[in-house]
């Protein structure tokens, strides 16, 4: 792929005014979408919920069409990419408040992708539980905000590179997600997601493999989950827009999970799913 | 004072990288600090709970004497104004993992004082309950991160000017802080502040006026303060490092604190302690 770029606003650029609030506050929302065959990976889906977060946080109205556009643009310049959109609130000035006047700025970069070691979709990844707990804020669950310092306290927790992620507890020990992660624990044939009502993001492979389960007639629950169901789980799996779905071959060094064969066929759905392509972003 | 001015690493200037982590993830830490007689007040006390915030957030180790300089020379060319400083973790690569060769950016700037209605310090104001909660998160408290939604949405419930704070409560609907404030009361004649174990800010001007109060024979107690607490108390007053010392007169329309002794006094011994100064920055 050709060099990182990134546009502010619409035009080339990599600097951002230091009165933005996304600097000063964290005010603003962030997807990181899949760039395949030079488009954006359920960007549909992307947009959606970057529009529940505006809403969530009181975004001024805005041209999604541009956005749309903009995501669309920026990825027909690379084959297979990250691209990275960051919404921020722009400054009116001192203070929390946001004016009446407020507009907001647009920051779109595209970078290579990570270079995993091994093949993880295939082989599985070994996970920890990490130390930081998630606080409760039903205010900001769900949505994709700036407000990330919990993640990068948990990330720093570990250096070994042979840990591919870490799994987070709610401050009373339920399982949230992952670092960059959404998980699902199989029970009882059941697939099992954390219900995110008190803190979590609800990412866009999390809606996706809930449909994609649903086509293939696997039983989902979105609940509660305890830390001791998920190391009895029959299997467990990851899953991001950028990695789609990683198997975890073991939590904390102990336990083995031995299936993989739902998140098999997942990936196998996943792979004829996209090749049917997601919808239009802009139709409904 | 003159023009709105910033600096980068002290270098004048007013654009940053859109690869900063503040930007990202507000992984980083601010001060608020008034600068008064071309002086940054109580610089000693900021610098020191900057350091708390490094620490905590594992910042590589910073040059702390330049920063302190930094600050005074900004200081040097305004009579009354606020200065802000962002330290904002550089990135280095994509993902919350902090790498091992991080630097850290300094983001400094200077503007106007606020123009406060009336004399809030004189006359006191009205503040109202916030309906946001702040979230229990141990590993963030106390310190002065970017992570700031929380602030922004209660800040965002009301546009009445007459109302100059919003109080804010934990999620076990004990009293914190306000949205850009500490709070005192005073009951039983012992000056209370609520306890910052598990959310809230460990303000500046809320330790000088700790300071202060043991220094005029006024009993003072850190611990849990119930909003019943606060609604009974004799006096309520709310602080930090650009308003000093406001009188809270009314709390959401009700209730009416006659008395504004506790905050007189504290003004008076504010003013007298201010001549004196905090010693200097670099010394321990």
């Amino acid at each position: 792929m050709k060099q990182a770029l990134s546009w502010v606003n619409g035009q080339a650029g990599a600097l951002v005014d230091v009165s933005e609030r996304a600097l000063h506050y964290g005010d603003g929302l962030f997807e990181t979408i899949r760039i395949r065959r030079s488009a954006p990976e359920f960007l549909k889906r992307h947009i959606k919920r970057l529009m529940a977060g505006c809403e969530r946080l009181k975004f001024p109205p805005m041209d999604w069409s541009l956005v749309g556009h903009e995501l669309e643009e920026l990825s027909a310049r690379h084959d297979d990419a990250v691209l990275k959109l960051i919404l921020s609130r722009r400054s009116a000035g001192r203070g929390y408040g946001p004016c009446s006047d407020q507009a907001v700025t647009r920051i779109a970069s595209v970078q290579p992708l990570p270079a995993w070691p091994a093949n993880p979709a295939h082989s599985g990844i070994r996970v920890r539980i990490c130390d930081a707990r998630l606080a409760a804020q039903p205010l900001l669950s769900g949505i994709k905000h700036l407000n990330r310092l919990e993640q990068v306290l948990a990330r720093a927790e570990w250096d070994d590179p042979a840990i591919a992620e870490g799994l987070m507890l709610s401050d009373t020990d339920r399982l949230v997600e992952g670092t960059m992660s959404n998980v699902f624990i199989l029970s009882n044939q059941v697939l099992i997601t954390p219900d995110l009502s008190n803190c979590g993001v609800a990412g866009v492979m999390r809606s996706v493999i809930l449909d994609l389960a649903e086509s293939l007639g696997i039983d989902t629950e979105i609940r509660s989950v305890s830390l001791e169901e998920v190391k009895t789980a029959g299997e467990v799996l990851v899953c991001n827009s950028l990695i789609s779905i990683w198997p975890v071959v073991s939590i904390d060094g102990i336990g083995s999970f031995g299936s993989v064969s739902i998140s098999r066929q997942l990936q196998a759905a996943l792979s004829a799913y996209d090749k049917a392509g997601d919808g239009n972003w802009y139709s409904s």
